[in-house]
């Protein structure tokens, strides 16, 4: 008997009164009940994206929404500048350049975070920048960018600022309007609790006033068309109808908990995982500015994360997500993003400490529990 | 926000796939399709409990079929003898006397087994009893009685040994017709993973013979028409439908895994568990001959075990069962009977380690966890 645990950085564990409401009898989507409900979540994304603009509901993954974003505010022969310093930043790149935009790419380590002076050069050398595009939270490397910095910057030429907040969106604290964002984007999938299948985006005025210009083709996405739709609580298309009704519980789920401790308990459970992996021994991925999303550990010589992560999911139960293209076999990533608790990164360490013990690694046994234990304490109630 | 853990000696964690079987429509109990999951259904009990016997399934608790074995093979005025080390061998005491049976007790000490010698003693003073109760695993003070060697002494008398395996029966070995067991019960909701709601009880050939005969009045546990309608894979009364289809799906799980291995997960779970309350100074309840069921550690002193348990369950989310009676206050009872893997024994140590601290116990964070998983990895597969 295997008890499994998906402890990955998306799709991420679902709570089971959010799957229960799914499971609840279809309902049709042309109707007042659903026009309600939609009404509440319209009311709940914008308290979640910390944004005065209406939050569109598309269904579609999250990469669908950053297409959105591209499709609705460029044109051909355009130049952007995109941040890439993963695989989520290179996914930028790619959907701009499937459509033909121009793009001048801020190459970054993997692990760090972009720095503020390489956004400034980029914007100084090429003025007639459209946008620039990065990640609020780059999953793949488990870096957090400096996004207020970058809008401090942006919002004040005429360039956009299209930020890909999938992990970051209800993990941390990204005011859209407040930092002057220009497109924010998210996924069900995250911090949201759901399956994957829902996307979100939220555009400022000036995105709006740009995307009411001609722009780059698109018949789904085009998002002039449902935010008309989605003003009058309807969709252009059909909605992801269960996915919305569990929507509609998550967001009365995180409004009872309150954003900041939503916000202190990602904090709180990566600082334990960071503190765990540091205790092991493991490096960090991102010492610098680490993601409260998930948290990247290498793993010691000599072990093949490939085939560690594949034993830890398929013989003892436990899903954690491995590395990507270059760091293919050398890291861990230990999700914390979504409905993850004390006991999700205590079950993380313990099996990484038994599964190092079977690989040969020279580990102590609950070291990486106790410097867990240390940190999630402060956060449990007083007796 | 709250994740729950439940883990106590019953109800215990119902699998998410156990419980989507017993979520399918309702089917009518008088129809071919329930009568082939029955008839399945009493195939694979006979394999669980290990008897050429048929295993009658009820629609109550345990207790219900505890009160099924005292008012089928007794009557009023006749003596028997009752091991009573516990809550629950208090129970075939209150059960006997409610019904006008004399009761003879052997008193064992809470956390004790029943000494043998004592039980033989007891049968050659009251020669004329007419059946042994006990409990093979007494689930208040997570003790295992000796139920082999008792059944060696009765099975050559003309005493039926009647036997509470409530949180035995899929736990450890209890070959009811090697060693000669007159009457074996359990419940739905400890090793069967399944909500409360269903209790079952084996007859032996010579208890058979003793329910042909007058007994004492009942109406609903009427065993005999029971067996008759059971025999035609159909139920005296209505049964608790999706309980059986769930029970259908668990039978299946236990018999993918193997009984052998099946017992083995449980008593690596309980040597697991041990360590880890030796390693953290909290004495053993039961230390010579605990229960693969549920484990009970002594707190500290100046600790009290009801606020204690109640933090956890209501501000923690992990529910351990607390002590009863003269134990109430002073013990810990945490479970690993049914649906428990590694991750929750890692879970409620780590829980307990935070719990002493935030009570002012000086506790060593990790030394319970590092000491349970010593014991976990080696039943984790190689790598």
């Amino acid at each position: 008997m295997i008890k499994r645990y998906l402890l990955t950085p998306g799709p991420t564990p679902v709570p089971t009164e959010v799957a229960l409401r799914m499971a609840e009898p279809m309902i049709h989507h042309r109707t007042p009940e659903f026009s309600k409900i939609f009404s509440e979540v319209r009311v709940g994304l914008k308290a979640l994206f910390q944004t005065a603009e209406d939050v569109l509901v598309l269904a579609s993954s999250g990469t669908g929404a950053m297409e959105a974003a591209v499709v609705n505010l460029l044109s051909a022969g355009e130049r952007v500048i995109v941040v890439n310093g993963g695989k989520f930043g290179e996914r930028w790149t790619k959907i701009c350049q499937s459509y033909g935009v121009e793009v001048e790419e801020i190459k970054v380590e993997w692990g760090e975070a972009v720095a503020v002076d390489a956004v400034r050069a980029a914007l100084e050398r090429f003025p007639g920048a459209k946008a620039v595009f990065v990640q609020a939270s780059e999953t793949s490397t488990t870096v957090v960018h400096p996004v207020e910095e970058i809008a401090a910057l942006t919002r004040t030429r005429d360039t956009l600022l299209i930020v890909d907040g999938i992990t970051a969106v209800g993990v941390f604290d990204v005011p859209m309007d407040r930092w002057g964002i220009d497109v924010l984007v998210t996924g069900s999938q995250k911090a949201l609790m759901l399956p994957p299948g829902l996307a979100f985006l939220a555009l400022s005025a000036r995105a709006w006033k740009r995307a009411a210009r001609p722009h780059l083709p698109g018949f789904y996405f085009d998002l002039m068309r449902e935010r008309k739709s989605q003003g009058e609580n309807t969709t252009a298309y059909t909605p992801a109808v269960s996915l919305v009704l569990g929507l509609h519980a998550v967001l009365a789920m995180l409004e009872r908990e309150g954003y900041p401790n939503v916000f202190a308990r990602h904090a709180r459970l990566a600082a334990a995982t960071r503190a765990a992996g540091e205790a092991l021994g493991l490096k960090l991925l991102a010492p610098r500015s680490p993601s409260p999303a998930a948290t990247g550990l290498y793993l010691p010589g000599g072990i093949d994360g490939g085939k560690l992560t594949k034993y830890l999911r398929d013989r003892v139960g436990v899903s954690l997500a491995g590395g990507q293209d270059q760091l293919k076999g050398k890291i861990l990533r230990v999700a914390h993003v979504g409905y993850f608790g004390e006991f999700d990164i205590v079950t993380a360490v313990a099996a990484i400490e038994m599964a190092l013990g079977k690989f040969g690694a020279r580990v102590d046994f609950g070291s990486g529990v106790a410097a867990a234990e240390r940190v999630l304490v402060e956060g449990l109630p007083s007796a």
